[in-house]
């Protein structure tokens, strides 16, 4: 039998609090039978929900939190009001004390970035956490990441994203040594891209047995699969994130509304519907609902605000599969190897240095 | 009748040189009739091509050049061989004298780049030149700026883009007071933002009549439409455009796959076929394709290097719009209404200090 994979959720975040966070683990518990729920928030709120799901009680332990973080709240006030109470604290809080292996939350981002660094802090060696998210490609899925838990990155955090985006696609794609592009624009020459094309160096240098650097990347390698893991400063990755997400927004409203033009358009759909619902799962959001917060001492996912039941549910698989795949450990591992490697690095080039 | 609108090519530019570049004129010149072009490059292999369209070769003016810029050149290698006699430069060095109204390239974007900063120079009081596209929207079409021609922009050089991707809006959209919108990512209180924060406040305190200062958007926002520009540094930009492309390419490769899958599907793409020929034009990149260069003392267009006669026609196109619609005028205008309250602004503020 698996062991048991224990969640802690902060139950009231999200658009839709409850309804949707105990829904959604109702569905993940249908697919992954070895979870275990912790459920922080308001406990009569809680328990009308879990009335539904009676394998999910069967379950599921209720820590009752007074202190609730609105969607709105700056991280600083957050900080101040929700440290220590709040439901969101409390479910990061778990995994630091090791009642949990993974926290998530689809509640406000900054104030979950924030208590996550000020509860767990970041793990040693790293300078910043990042944001990675799962990206659907042609050739299937990458990780990409930072896509917005800072803004800029010098070239040893771009390094260091690499590192913990290629033991998270380690942990959930199964391969050895997955594949690592910086992104990049195709411009020569321009200022300013001194970190990445450092990073680039850094990474080509050290031949890190856990990936395979393949280089720069643009932004339509994003799509195509060009790699498996994709590393960006959190600005750019966000606005790509957002970018791609609006465009297939506007696509499948283009789509809608020619269907929709004229009798033989609406006849050709008729007929093609089977295919177009193979579309639509195809670019459904929710399929790759979560960003995992990497470089902390434990493992936090974000979802989205406002997903459903179904959407949260693949946040929760997600960080179900990370922990039973030991992303952290893959991270552990990594990093000191790093280390090593570029201590090496450094002794050899200063042998150097004496024998010239 | 409209006057004549002179327009200076790069003949041998692009991964097609001149099939592509004197076939897109002809396409052009169908459409705007009042075009009239001088063609830079290989005199044999020009005229070997305008043997093919007697009207276009009618308004036309061949100007031979032996040295021609490879797709692959270093900007600083292009500059060194190519300047004062390579067809690219000449045809830049065309809008600088007066000869052309507007210069259009499919070659090296580095190398166009570096040419036009170095004869044309920018324009008084900016410091940096942009790279302008046209974003298709669910209401209909953007500028965004830059899209890559540098990376990082400080505060003032934000509100600079502002002026003249509105001005730019002003004539190719004939509105008064365009939308502009900054490129932010949603997160609160990360720090790396405080270039977009003030030219957030410089903006809105401005109250610039040449425009309407939306505020913030995020990436999802681009192709929503939510603003007409969108401004933003070179780098998030140009992963912006990219990232768009790829995943509109994602899409269309989803599509064909799920159309051609089963009987029903094959059968419903053949009732529903005039609606996706609608729709794969209104994705056609060709009809977005051309970046304008802007803040220089004239009118430089990159078209894509791998665009067909169509594509190459709709640079054409756009830069012959901008042209007839008094680009120049208009950002000359705002960027010296902007000075003026930029000094207004200046003196209000010493005046505050000195009354209290």
């Amino acid at each position: 039998m698996a062991s048991r994979n224990r969640i802690s959720l902060d139950a009231m975040g999200g658009d839709f609090g409850p309804s949707v966070v105990i829904g959604g683990a109702a569905v993940a518990l249908e697919r992954r039978p070895e979870l275990e729920f912790i459920l922080y928030g308001d406990e009569a709120a809680i328990r009308k929900e879990l009335a539904k799901y009676a394998k999910l009680a069967a379950i599921s332990r209720i820590e009752h939190c007074d202190v609730h973080i609105s969607m709105e709240d700056k991280p600083s006030k957050a900080l101040r009001a929700g440290r220590w109470k709040s439901g969101m604290w409390r479910a990061i809080e778990a995994v630091k004390s090791g009642d949990a292996d993974v926290c998530i939350s689809a509640g406000n981002t900054g104030a979950l970035m924030a208590m996550s660094k000020f509860c767990l802090r970041t793990m040693s060696g790293i300078e910043r956490p990042a944001m990675a998210a799962l990206w659907p490609t042609l050739k299937g899925e990458s990780v990409v990441l930072d896509v917005g838990a800072n803004v800029g990155a010098e070239a040893g955090q771009l390094v260091d994203f690499a590192l913990m985006g290629a033991a998270m696609a380690r942990a959930l794609y199964d391969l050895d040594r997955p594949t690592v592009g910086l992104l990049n624009i195709g411009v020569e020459e321009v200022k300013g891209q001194e970190d990445v094309r450092e990073a680039g160096q850094l990474l080509r240098e050290s031949s890190l047995s856990g990936l395979n650097y393949h280089g720069f990347v643009e932004g339509d390698d994003l799509g195509r699969g060009t790699v498996d893991v994709v590393v960006t400063e959190g600005f750019a990755g966000n606005i790509a994130l957002k970018t791609a997400e609006g465009t297939a927004k506007q696509i499948a409203q283009y789509l809608r509304s020619a269907m929709s033009r004229s009798l033989f358009a609406k006849i050709g759909y008729f007929f093609a519907k089977g295919a177009f619902d193979q579309l639509r799962e195809k670019m459904d959001p929710r399929k790759v609902n979560g960003a995992v917060l990497l470089g902390l001492n434990g493992v936090v996912i974000k979802s989205h605000g406002g997903t459903d039941a179904e959407g949260f549910a693949a946040a929760i698989e997600m960080g179900h599969d990370m922990v039973a795949n030991g992303i952290m450990e893959k991270i552990t591992d990594d990093l000191k190897q790093f280390g090593d490697s570029r201590a090496q690095a450094a002794n050899s080039a200063s042998e150097e240095d004496a024998g010239s």
